[in-house]
């Protein structure tokens, strides 16, 4: 009796084949773990500011509906967002992607949509890891996570430590839910309700729901070019209050009021029996970047108001004006 | 009817909980997502070297056997190992844990495990990721993933490129199976060989394959400062020749003969129907480090010679003496 890797679910020769087709597509000059940085030298005091992530079980309703190009940009934009918001300027990204079996078109797909999302923002794909992992997903099941670098002077860090009373809240639109929520938002659906045309929502369930993160790179680099922010949050897993909370600084409270034109999914979601106070706990309700400013300075363009800083001595940080 | 996140499997308030378990572990000193690079002003020409990894299968296991201590050094070291060969010096680590179901016991534990591995080899740990995904895990299923990110000067980085004809090749101990090879071990042996002690391997046989992956930070730091080191090479996925082979220049052939004494591990892998071929494609085979070096250099201590350097006209960059 002859035991291979293969008998175990583990396709040495499939494993080389994915390397060389990412390594045909990506070419030289975009991968490679070694990434140059002369420009360190030129600043004063330089910090690398970094993140890991992933995008939870949207890859799942992705893989589901078939329909994977746009999880690059879900992972690529997800971690650029969360360095950004603290002022630096992005160095390189990294990805792990872990499957039950590894399928060499889906992983190819896969890795050209992180490769294109990291190219459309300057960005360089430093590495990745791709693995096969039979017994501890599902099969038809994989997962992605990333990683980024990027750097920043150490008087530029953006981290909230300057905002104070009569500071305005102000906010960007997100794309749709971003990456967060996904695991509810499969359980209050069911997979027969994705391929149809909704009529409030524009588009079918499903391209509503996989409608890529937004990218605030460049909202992001004019706000700090221009205006005087005290503070940035991106709106992720935990809500605007998990989020917004951790750069508001004891003492001070956030006052905020949700927008009237909430976007229709929210609406969906609550005729479905999801309560307004969870799915604040849970979605970006709309708002997928909040920035806090003097309010002296001018954020104009997309920019919506939300609120002001006031001062606190509840240990709450954010507070609703309306309490739907 | 209402439908709350928690009904979906994903649970905010463990969440919370195990956020704040991780922060009172770790404190604000070690964790953090800045990493303030004073010194990289004072390289003449700074390279950062990056990797993102996970370690297999092998989180499977550990789990199975409750033994979860050695995982923290099996990811951190496994990463560090990998740019510590390019030359690198660590600057920090970041992981992305993902569950089936977070149990704060459980998350708190690996946390812990990943960061007194850190602690250790003096590197930062400058962030981590846990997600809950009950629909991608299986249940009672859990990943690890790490990236790490070093400096180099760009004229120091260790590539292969050096290697010339004559060099002497030399190999340092692994400490076991380190972390690859784990779903075709889990295939031959049975859940319930794990617990009996083996007469030839001095130790359970879970104990012999639970052995954490081992750190070679501190070999190469002193082989780079000692000797004429022309390439470095970690054994990792693909074995010997997989990894060997990525650091021997076009022209060239590493001729080496394993020593006889090959781990027990080994034989009673063979023994039960793994062929030497497909072995030495899946593990290390006992040397988890490989060092490339000018025939007058010395490493002593715990390297062994492995074989030299030739002239060659085959695309193989890579042959065994014996063909076991």
């Amino acid at each position: 009796m002859s035991i291979r890797y293969a008998d175990a679910g583990v396709h040495l020769e499939v494993a080389e084949q994915v390397t060389e087709r990412i390594a045909n597509r990506l070419g030289s000059a975009l991968f490679g773990g070694f990434v140059p940085v002369p420009e360190l030298k030129t600043y004063r005091s330089p910090v690398l500011v970094s993140s890991i992530d992933g995008i939870g079980t949207k890859v799942k309703l992705a893989a589901q509906l078939n329909a994977l190009d746009g999880l690059g940009q879900d992972i690529v934009h997800h971690c650029l967002n969360d360095i950004a918001v603290h002022g630096a300027r992005p160095l390189f990204f990294m990805d792990y992607l872990a499957f039950h079996s590894l399928e060499p078109d889906l992983v190819e797909h896969l890795v050209a949509s992180i490769a294109s999302a990291c190219e459309a923002q300057g960005v360089r794909l430093a590495g990745g890891e791709t693995a096969e992992m039979p017994s501890v997903y599902a099969p038809g099941h994989f997962d992605i996570a990333g990683a980024v670098v990027g750097v920043v002077e150490s008087d530029e860090i953006v981290d909230g430590t300057a905002i104070r009373e009569g500071d305005v809240i102000l906010g960007l639109p997100a794309s749709g839910l971003h990456t967060n929520g996904y695991s509810l938002v499969q359980r209050v659906f069911s997979a027969a309700e994705y391929a149809t045309y909704d009529l409030v929502l524009g588009r079918s369930l499903g391209d509503e729901l996989l409608e890529p993160h937004r990218c605030y790179l460049d909202p992001i680099r004019e706000a700090l070019a221009g205006a005087n922010v005290h503070g940035l949050a991106h709106i992720t897993g935990g809500g605007i209050e998990g989020n917004l909370s951790r750069i508001v600084p004891d003492g001070l409270v956030a006052e905020l009021t949700l927008p009237p034109d909430l976007p229709p999914i929210y609406t969906l979601l609550h005729g479905r029996g999801v309560p307004w106070n969870e799915m604040r706990e849970v979605f970006n309700m709309g708002i997928g970047l909040i920035a806090v400013c003097d309010p002296q300075t001018s954020l104009s363009g997309e920019w919506f108001e939300l609120g002001t800083i006031s001062k606190s001595t509840s240990e709450r940080r954010v507070r609703f004006g309306d309490d739907r």
